[in-house]
This record gives structure tokens, sequence and C-alpha cells, in this order.
């Protein structure tokens, strides 16, 4: 690919390690084009690394301007990243064939360099003590707290009160409300015995972590991996669904495909009689942006090599009653997946 | 327009009373289509209203099937609402013209109905609220705190711990960093004296408020209009652009242009001598949307009518010394500006 444009912060980020709200980037042959208005001048010319800054207060203009310079006949260009208002603007009675290349940037970003998985390690790492800080405020202040302020407590520790970036809106769900995957936090109290699920992450220099506990509100309340439920279904549920992250975790090998690693956490889960509660895929890649390549599904043929990053995160959502969920991120080093 | 679609969350919300993150919204000749995924089903058959629900996993599909049932010719929509790729999609080889509105759905919602005002003046006063527990906080422990310390504290009162959706991330800003617009939160810390300008907003049943305060930070903290400045500079800046708001709010009329109110402000400023540091428009239109129309500036022929919702908002921004603006949110009633 020779010649392509670029909206998308994180893409962009990727190519010159710096990016902004308002831009669009080229690259034609080699030679890179930062356009964006004089807020980010300073920044930009700073940052953008072999970057031409191009600054201006009508960024479609300017850059119709340096591709018909260019000359150039084709450009690449994803088009789930542009609205078909930019895109329309940009193209008009150009002479030029805009060709799709739909999520090539993510493409290119599915196998991580070692700097890459230094800066994930980090917002892990980050995120875990995110984590510790949660759930010594739930041990000591979180009984009677409802899900909506235990979600703003969540950001506040995760994000050490506003010092690093979030990865997403934690998930932050009691009982019933975890048996949805993708909870709102509601008005719910947090009780003694209670199923706590809490997925969160932060950002380290750009870069997302990504970590789901479902835990019990017993006595010595934690995010570890052991914990003691009050129901025996509960127990019964956490318990498939640790054996189907760690096995998926240990058996996970390069050369697999995607769709196996799939297979090892779904396995353990049909095998014990509760596939159709598992209502998603096993994980996604992890970087720049939280959902990245590889998706780990049913139908994804990627064969996995080392230096890929992605969550395992089987689920059970057993509706009306509870779900568990249990998730980490991990690299593909020598082979073999390591928690990171 | 007979035929329109939407995708806007905001923009479906106004047509139905309900809006999802995953959904597109068809109107054929008066019978509304709300197209969503499962996670969406029970809320959008209990408030989507006079719509019918088509649950499907793929959206496209299940709009280009009602298109083509319903054999229209022409179909309204924002290019501003959709991605390409999405719009690519739903027109592949249907016999179906597509006709550009662009932000039609905020065109429509310009003039607010009453009930709508009570809603942003319910945003308002809770903003207000949250203004108050910020500035008790700022006069009690704010010294010594960093902007981004405060930023999240910002967040924290004005959502009350979470209970309230914000309209935006807050604007919170010492000194220099007040003399950018749109500042991002930095490690500076607040300091006896400093001048601290913060622009913030929440959602009541969606609708939002917006308000900017620019105060000093003086024994007695507060956000009131009335402030004292340390250094003479400051407070000359300070009492022009407080001239200029409260001109504009007074001699704001139904029957002007928007155009007559951006002037309202900015002859106060230029008069004054600093013109050329007021560096934006007056204001914008709040509603669903924390910018709707109508745009409060110098090129906008827009008659201004009763129940409009805008903001006034003039500022003065002396590169790295400081900023100030001071802001409210108006209604047309009467004839007259009130301030909501």
């Amino acid at each position: 690919m020779k010649n392509y444009i670029l909206q998308d912060e994180n893409s962009v980020y990727f190519e010159c390690g710096y990016s902004c709200d308002n831009l669009i980037f080229l690259n034609i042959s080699g030679n890179k084009y930062f356009i964006t208005d004089a807020r980010y001048e300073i920044e930009a010319k700073l940052f953008a690394k072999d970057c031409e800054v191009v600054i201006t207060n009508d960024l479609v203009k300017a850059t119709r301007k340096i591709l018909k310079k260019s000359k150039i006949k084709k450009l690449s260009f994803d088009p789930n990243d542009f609205k078909l208002f930019t895109f329309n603007s940009l193209k008009k009675n150009l002479n030029l064939k805009f060709i799709e290349k739909p999520h090539f940037s993510k493409l290119k970003r599915i196998i991580k360099t070692d700097e890459e998985i230094k800066l994930i390690k980090k917002a892990m790492s980050l995120g875990r003590n995110g984590f510790k800080r949660l759930s010594s405020y739930i041990q000591n202040d979180g009984l009677g707290k409802s899900e909506k302020y235990l979600f703003f407590k969540a950001k506040e520790f995760m994000s050490n009160v506003g010092e690093l970036d979030l990865s997403f809106d934690p998930i932050v769900a009691i009982n019933e409300n975890s048996a949805k995957p993708h909870a709102l936090p509601t008005d719910k109290v947090l009780k003694a015995d209670d199923l706590l699920l809490v997925d969160a992450g932060v950002k380290y220099k750009r870069y997302c972590s990504d970590r789901t506990c479902t835990s019990s509100l017993n006595k010595k309340f934690d995010f570890k991996r052991t914990q003691k439920f009050k129901t025996k279904l509960e127990q019964k549920v956490y318990d498939i669904v640790l054996k189907a992250q760690q096995t998926a975790i240990n058996k996970a090998k390069v050369g697999m495909k995607a769709s196996q690693i799939d297979k090892l956490t779904r396995d353990v889960i049909e095998k014990a009689g509760y596939g159709k509660y598992f209502i998603h895929s096993t994980g996604h890649g992890v970087g720049l942006d939280i959902h990245e390549y590889p998706n780990i599904n049913s139908r994804s043929d990627v064969i996995i090599e080392n230096n890929m990053v992605f969550t395992i995160e089987p689920g059970i959502y057993l509706n009306k009653q509870f779900g568990v969920r249990i998730e980490d991120t991990v690299v593909m080093k020598n082979g073999r997946a390591e928690i990171l």
C-alpha cells in the first residue's frame, strides 16, 4: 500500500507517534502529512515523527490540495474511518481512485512490537493497582453502596483520581445485573454475600489494559481468582468459567487458529452443560484500541503468532440470576500464552 | 420529508423517546421502525413510542428488507450521520434515491417545546448544585491540588458521584492554561490568588446544561459573577467580559439575527480594545446535544425566536497569561433572554 489516508486517532498515532481529535493523515509514497488546526500546531510539530505538519482551518481543502499536487492515481482508505460527508467532500472531482481497505490499520497492528508489549504490560500492572484500590474500598465501605456509586468509585480508583485514562467505562454489576455482558450501572445496592462483577482497564501511553473479575462479597473481599460464593450454583458456575479460562491460557499455542483457542474455553463450558449460556466470543486483541485483532471466536481462521496480545474471557450468563466472566489479557511468547 | 433514516442517538431519541448505541431508525410515511439488537429488545418495546421494534443481529440487512418491501423511491438522510461503510452497505443495489439533508434533525430541534425547556431548566439547576459542591470543596481543600485532580473532582461533584451524566468533560484551567478555550487538565497546581476557569454541565433526562465561571482563588472562593482578582489586568479583563455577557443577555431580542446577538458581546469587547482576543463565537444552541442550533456567531442569519435555547459565552484569551470566559444558557421567552 503505497498511498493511504487515515483519520482515526489511534491509527494515526500508530503511524507517527502523535494524534489529536481533528486531523487527516496522508502517506504518499512514504511522505507523511499531518493535517490539523492551529490548536495542535505546537504539539504536532514536536511529536508527529517524520511528518510534514499542515496547519489549516479546512482539513478537507488542505488534503485535496496535497492530493492534487501529488498526482497519484490511487489512494487506499478504510470506509469505517470516514463519515460519508467527509468522504464525499474529499473525493469530489478529484482524478483519483479511492480503494477500500476495511480495517487496514488494525490489520497492520495485529502483531505487537516488543516495545508495544512493554507498554501494555505496564498498563496491565497499573490496572491491577486500580483493582487493588477498589477492592480495599469495597471491603471497607462497599456495603450499602449502589452500582452507580460503585461505578463512579471504580473510575476513581482505576484512574487513580484522574491520573490515568480509562480503556473504557468500567462494568460494575451485582447479582442479576451481572447476567448482562454489557451491564449498565443501576440503583441496585451491594449487600453481604452478593456476587460482584467488575470489568475495567486503564491506558499507559495510550495502550490499553483489560481485565474482569467476578467476586463474592464475603468477609475478606478481594479480586483474586480463588473465590468462595454463597450459593452452590454460583460456586459451580464460577469454577467452570475459571477452569475454561485457565485451560485456554495453558493450552493456547502459536500456530493454532483463533477458533481453536475459542474452542478451548467453549469445550469446558459445553461439557459442563452451560454451552448455551456462553453467549459471546472468547476474546479480542488489545492495543491502542481496546478491541483490536485477532478476534478469538469460533469463526476466525487467523493463525496465532508470537507477539499477538489478546484477552481470554469466557463467561456464563444465567438470565435473571447472575453472570460470571473471568478475563485476563495475554501475550503469545515463545509459543505460549503469558498473562500480562 | 416523508421518508427518512437516522442513526444518531439523540436524533432518534427526539423522534421516539428512546435510543441506544446500536440502532437504525426509519420513518416511512409516518410508519416508524426502531431496528436494534436483542440486548435492547425489552427497553425498545417499552419506550420507543409508536415504533415497530425490529430485533436483528444485522441492522443493515433488516433495514434493507423494510426499504425493499416499502417500495418507496426516495429516502432522506444526513451524510454526517452515517459512516461510508454503513451507507454503502445500506444502499447497495437498492432502487432508491438517497437524498442528502445535512443536519436535518438538529434543524428540526432548533425551537424547543415548553416541555424540553423544563428539562433544560432542571439540568441547569442540577448543574448549579454541582458548581456549589465543587466551590465548597475548592474553598476547603483546593489549594495544592493539580488541574488533573480538580478535573476529576469536578466530574465527581458535577455528577453527584455518578448519579448524573455529564454534558461533556469539564474544563478546569488555572492561570495561563485558561488562555486556551479548550484547555486539557495538566499537573499545574492551584495556589492562592490564582485565576480558575471551570466550564461544566450535566444532563437531566438526556437534556444538557452548560455554564462557565471564572473565579479568583481568594479567601472566600465561589463561582458567583462578582469576583475580585489579584491583578489589575485580570480584574479589567473580567469586568469587560462580564459586561459583554450581561449586555447581550439584556439586549437580545426575538426577531434579531443570531449575528446581531454575537455583535452585542463583540462590540463591548472590541470597544475595550480586546477584540482580537475574543477568538470564538458568542454561543451555541443547547438541547439533547451540547452543541445544537442556533449558532450565535458573526455569520449566522438565523432569526432568533421564542423557545430557542442557547449559550451566551464571550471570552478574552491572553496567550501565556490567562483567559476569562463567562457563560450562561438562556431561553428566549416573551421576546427576551432569560437565564436558565
